[in-house]
């Protein structure tokens, strides 16, 4: 892998040298008398770690725009129809598209919950950045499925190992009421055992809540909590309806839960997501955009200041949810929780960078970048994607882009001939 | 004036030609046989009419990104001490720069309340799009102040002849809280007799209204109306905490609201934006984005995505302001109010128009153009603004914007300097 110096870029306020050599920042400060093999103008940007999404389900941009302005019924019904006609060829051009978007957009790494995940991991691989790939449980209490399914995760898990050292293997349990009692505990078992994350949707509409209260006499997290389901490798999707004894055990569990504010809210399923109560806990809180059939977009930017501006304004305080936190959801935090030594800038982690251009009017005054990254920039503001120390994207380009875009029209248009009057 | 063709554009679903004459769309459909100066091949891209920015104060690019994450109180005093040091060249600097903001982001028109409106009128001229500039009372109830500014409002008014077609000149109370009632009364009106709009900030903040109630026993909105100040031509912004009989008040006088949705959220004024019922009672409602201090850029696209979600969630209705009375928002609902036959994409309207580049992610799959333009991508779409018939940017290019980003930091240093230890 070629060595590359970033010279006089902003990093922590200071403008300084970044050596990247193999995968990994092998130093920041002073760096004359390294060589490189590709050196890099940094004297107008900054750089910054690559964003961490931490849930997306990355194959559904085949499904961005698809019923708008629809009742939640109308649309996941459009959206369960349209669903049944994937195949292979739908979801790897689904994901080329998922990564090159998170590509322009400052994305690095993501965790991911769809289905037929080896085609993803290839999309991924091939992308150049980092996913953790989530095998999905979804029996909905079918003891056939039940079966192929474990077996089905048993079999991926086992090829996982020859995805590459950028692509992980995650298990998922859908949700509690898509998946059986049976089955979501020999998925907790599988992750514990396999080390991998154990990735589900918790407490996202009140609905749901609502519903297991009456079914359950007591709420999702508790009911899972007392399974023995939650523990530190658990991320938490959505969590808008937690209540304060929930709040409490997924604080002692170490839980990850991880904030998507676009889907939340176009959705309508709240917008009073409890930051400041699950980071009090101990909950590790981190962010993400959900799939682009419901948000619409990949961008974690983006998802970061509507989170930041949304909190402020449901508690009535200007301070809530401060920039350093916040870049720390998007970045690190995410990271940590999928067992990756990145999402910072710092010498000995991997190398995943992007360099932000601030040469335009988003970042003039230049009082305060991360203000001016979070609440004035668009995503459009990064110049270059650096991953795993391998040059992605240099200027807003990516090489062969315009091949996967012309590939995945092609195939969309496969798509609108199998569902039919649907789009 | 250069004619314009744009050729096979995507335009109402349909791609067709627009032909610009002089300053006008003077023809949309096959246009093969005119021929102009300008061939755009608008293959890969949709025409949408440039955004109306109803409620912002350019000028204030020059404090983004002061004091965040700051309780209201302390960072109002930040702000009104650096203020303090306004002079001419940096407020024509900061709305050179404003301006050239609006250009990357697709608004081609902006009504402003700001200090020094001559010199931001020169550096609208020079950019090429259109505002409406409100000379600003704000008395404090000091009678030599009353007196004086009533004598300046005139004057300007006298010389806003000479600004040129494409700047207007418009009346604003800065605020109820912050006029004497005998300016209210007097700037209603000199805007009527001179057919200038009036602007104002009305129920922004919880406590605003609170106060006013103690003090008056009724409703900002109610007192204005009684006072016989409310018409046509008034343009309210924020209307946050209108109650019902408010709502209907503004309605019946026909009064043109802005939603600052980035604003309200990020100062904590408040996120139930009364949309529906503002609409039902025949308010004419607009969108805006507030000035660079609260809400730290003049995207509206930007603005009308969150606008939308947000209105979604505390409503609990997904469907609720669906994208055809958004994008009205942000654009013709806008122009008719500041009385500009322009926002529409339509034969014998003035042609301000942005061409949005689809060849990217955001729009794909292009299940629905008005979607994916809104809910998927940002305004870095934008790849070229014609103003006026005039072409301003194309390729995302503004011609000497460098020298403009340039000239603005080096006014930065020297604000700062006058600032001392604020930033």
């Amino acid at each position: 892998m070629p060595s590359i110096i970033i010279k006089n870029i902003l990093v922590d306020n200071k403008r300084q040298d970044i050596y990247v050599k193999d995968n990994v920042i092998a130093k920041i400060g002073d760096c004359p008398e390294q060589r490189a093999e590709t050196v890099i103008d940094g004297s107008r940007m900054a750089a910054i770690p690559g964003f961490v999404n931490m849930h997306t389900h990355a194959g559904m941009t085949l499904f961005r725009g698809m019923g708008e302005d629809m009742p939640l019924a109308q649309w996941l019904g459009e959206i369960w129809k349209a669903e049944a006609h994937l195949d292979d060829e739908l979801v790897y051009w689904g994901t080329r598209l998922a990564c090159l978007e998170m590509i322009h957009t400052g994305t690095t790494m993501f965790n991911d919950m769809y289905w037929r995940i080896p085609l993803a991991a290839k999309a991924v691989r091939e992308s150049g950045i980092r996913a953790t790939l989530c095998y999905t449980l979804l029996d909905g209490g079918d003891p056939v499925k039940q079966k192929v399914q474990r077996e089905e995760c048993g079999q991926m898990y086992f090829q996982s190992k020859n995805w590459g050292p950028r692509v992980k293997f995650g298990t998922a349990i859908h949700a509690h009421y898509t998946v059986s009692d049976d089955n979501m505990l020999w998925a907790a078992d599988f992750a514990r055992r396999n080390g991998t994350i154990l990735h589900t949707h918790i407490a996202e509409t009140e609905m749901e809540e609502r519903q297991h209260m009456e079914k359950y006499g007591m709420s999702t997290t508790r009911r899972l909590y007392n399974m023995g389901i939650l523990g530190e490798n658990t991320v938490a999707a959505h969590v808008v309806w937690p209540d304060a004894e929930d709040i409490r055990l997924l604080g002692e569990k170490k839980v990850t839960a991880v904030h998507n504010i676009n889907s939340n809210l176009k959705l309508s399923s709240g917008y009073r997501f409890p930051y400041n109560e699950l980071r009090d806990a101990g909950v590790n809180v981190t962010a993400g955009t959900d799939g682009c059939g419901s948000s619409n977009n990949l961008d974690m930017l983006e998802a970061l200041k509507t989170s930041a501006i949304v909190q402020k304004a449901w508690r009535g305080v200007p301070t809530a949810m401060p920039l350093d936190e916040l870049l720390a959801m998007g970045t690190v935090n995410g990271a940590r929780a999928l067992g990756v030594n990145a999402g910072e800038i710092k010498e000995g982690a991997l190398a995943d960078i992007c360099l932000v251009d601030m040469n335009n009017t988003f970042f003039a005054p230049d009082y305060n970048f991360r203000s001016n990254l979070v609440y004035s920039a668009h995503s459009s503001c990064i110049d270059t994607v650096i991953c795993d120390g391998r040059i992605l994207m240099q200027g807003g380009k990516v090489e062969g882009e315009q091949e996967i875009l012309d590939e995945f029209s092609r195939q969309i248009e496969r798509f609108r001939g199998l569902i039919g009057h649907l789009v």
